[in-house]
């Protein structure tokens, strides 16, 4: 078999067989397959797409290019969780400890941010001590003992992956369902749980438009399906951020709130359509009603709350900042920034606000830089609202007035001002998935 | 400027602007943009294409990426011809020496032969001392003195084409007409010659369908006279070999018949429409008619010859296998395959016979191989004759009896025979180009 010959036949749009998707991978990581061979095939995969059976085969072969986690030793069933990334995006923090308090097993691996604001990990790094590089016994214990784990990725999982993406990166060739999906799917497949609830995304905080996050959601339950997973994707809206809060100790505070039973509104709806769906496939409830009437019951009696404690407190993290969040990293300047005019607020970009976010310090643009837990925007209106000139549109925080006055005028563009009130816009914008 | 913006403009059909295709040509050859790179461009430009004015862009950048020729130093109109290669194209054999003969300047790098049989300079590596690697200065001074000069390409020749052909044999990225047309165009150009005349090939001998063929055709005549040279290109028959000859010292003896006046028909012919082309564009005559007496003078006066031999004396050859080709290296076994059938001769497939001569010896697939002079294939049949079973369809030559009947079975299947004489296939089937 020869690479050459699997990019002609891909170029010339013919489905590569299952041999030849394993000869890739392979080649690819054991270094066989020369750099500029990858990206010509990524070319043409991104013209001439892949089928779904090319799709499931790529996938897999990804999930076994490295170690693939055994969860076995988790008593139940384990439901994992994939955000396709927005602004403002902490329902993983609320989800985790929500579902682990309804008994359903949660152990969750997730990567370093890369964006906007930093990941799930980073997130947790605002409670101090808190250990988020467990080996494998601890969290498979800590699963056990306390219902959830969260720890880092292992640098073992996926190494096709990091080459795949590394490369798409810089050749123009990020935008395709196929690569999309297999990236996704092969990670959470490898990370062992036996049920995925996927969020995908839509509008200008991510990366996809309605239609293409569609075929994104499609192509990643029909994985999983032909994987032997249960997979739900919601899709969902990000044309402006999810909540108030954007940043990480923000953020977490956000999620507090949520989990405390109160919280935005946006937030605390999609956090229950997602828990639901998670709650459904891992059987701990037959329909959406029984399974919010089970989760609101976990967000109002503090049990909620008190498993994002647990799990802190598991991993050797300082919890007295879950039921104290003045006790969070805060920052040493903020500024609040006013409406020169009055008016409804149309639209607030989402993409916007990230960047804002980003060069306000709480978000890094390589693995390497580092990211200041306290900084971010949290917003006062959000789009339908009435605004008066003079009123306060977001609250920008950093470690210096400098950063602050940088990202000011950017934060002031994501905000468009109407004079009349913009139609409400879906939340959850569409469900796909089999089970 | 950043090389990931230039592809994504060309994946996404925008043309490329004259500055970042030169960007994109400077990276390549100072090694600060990567292969990686480049091959995620390459295919995007086969999904996208070019249109002219970025194919005069790609092709100028690439000329000047290393050393431009200057012909300054020759007296007259400078001639050059390229074929887009096929099997038993002795052609150049040919037309130097007679349209030099006709008082044309012919200053012609080749570069090495790689495929069937070896390219024109591996040819004259029959005349025994023959220096085929002149400096510039001798180069020169025997273009003015003798009419005509022949040397190997200078390796400092548009070293982005060397990049650029390297990565698309090995990406799938070699059928595309701007690639072609830009590689082919920017040597010729950087040779230095005033006036270009092209063979362009079609059937199964060549890479062309008689589409591609136009389109290519079209697309090097435009480069030339956006460049502001004369340029003409000739679309010619490659679906049987072009004479009898396959094999070097084979085709030189078959270029010294036609040279001498006699030769195949159809090598002959092809030459003349050729020699007519570049003694028009050269202003030595003012219609084919006319061109065509002259040249049909220097075959039969002997002129032709003479300065064939002149070229090889003067390069510090030994000519005299020009005056006695038996003199040319003669292989020491050769085998006549006979037919097992009557019938007529439907076709004589280009691309297997060129295959079974490499296998004879007769060609290189790498370029560190060394080739067997003598070895090849002299057809005794073509296309529309009528074979009895036990005649002989052609002759193999190489240098053991191993070696020859390795390719009998090979060589047989390019004969197809039938019971209807077929008809006759035009030998030149179109002329592109505007002077």
């Amino acid at each position: 078999m020869r690479m050459i010959d699997i990019i002609l036949k891909k170029r010339n749009d013919l489905p590569l067989s299952s041999e030849e998707i394993h000869f890739f991978i392979s080649g690819l990581v054991d270094g066989s397959i020369p750099d500029y061979q990858t990206s010509a095939l990524l070319m043409a995969i991104y013209f001439q797409g892949m089928d779904a059976r090319e799709t499931v085969d790529l996938t897999r072969a990804m999930m076994y290019s490295g170690e693939v986690i055994d969860l076995s030793g988790i008593e139940g069933v384990k439901v994992d969780k994939h955000s396709t990334g927005g602004v403002g995006d902490k329902t993983s923090l609320v989800l985790g400890p929500l579902v682990a308090a309804c008994g359903v097993k949660v152990a969750k691996m997730s990567g370093r941010g890369m964006g906007h604001t930093g990941g799930t990990v980073d997130k947790f790094a605002v409670f101090s001590g808190m250990n988020m590089e467990l080996n494998r016994e601890t969290f498979i214990e800590n699963v056990n003992r306390v219902g959830i784990a969260i720890t880092g990725q292992s640098a073992q999982l996926v190494p096709a992956d990091k080459k795949i993406y590394a490369l798409r990166d810089v050749t123009g060739t990020v935008e395709q369902v196929s690569l999309i999906a297999s990236s996704i799917m092969s990670k959470k497949l490898a990370s062992g749980a036996d049920v995925i609830v996927l969020d995908v995304k839509t509008g200008s905080g991510s990366f996809n438009t309605p239609e293409s996050a569609r075929l994104l959601a499609q192509s990643m339950t029909e994985i999983a399906i032909n994987m032997g997973k249960k997979a739900v994707a919601i899709i969902t809206d990000m044309d402006q951020p999810l909540g108030y809060a954007v940043g990480n100790a923000l953020e977490v505070k956000e999620a507090i709130e949520t989990l405390r039973g109160g919280g935005p509104e946006d937030l605390r709806e999609i956090c229950l359509v997602l828990a639901s769906e998670m709650l459904r496939l891992a059987g701990f409830a037959s329909d959406e009603i029984t399974a919010r009437k089970i989760l609101e019951e976990k967000l109002h009696n503090g049990e909620a709350l008190q498993k994002l404690a647990a799990l802190v407190i598991a991993q050797g993290g300082d919890a007295s900042a879950v039921f104290d969040t003045a006790q969070l990293p805060q920052a040493a300047f903020s500024l609040p920034l006013k409406s020169r005019e009055s008016g409804y607020i149309t639209r607030v970009n989402a993409r916007t606000i990230g960047e804002a976010a980003m060069q306000l310090g709480a978000g890094r643009k390589t693995k390497e830089e580092s990211i200041d837990l306290a900084a971010g925007i949290v917003l006062q209106k959000k789009t339908g609202d009435y605004v008066e000139a003079g009123e306060i549109l977001a609250i920008l925080h950093a470690a210096s007035a400098e950063i602050i006055s940088g990202a000011e005028a950017m934060t002031r563009t994501a905000f468009e001002l109407g004079t009349k009130k913009p139609e409400e816009q879906k939340l959850v914008l569409g469900r796909v998935g089999i089970y």
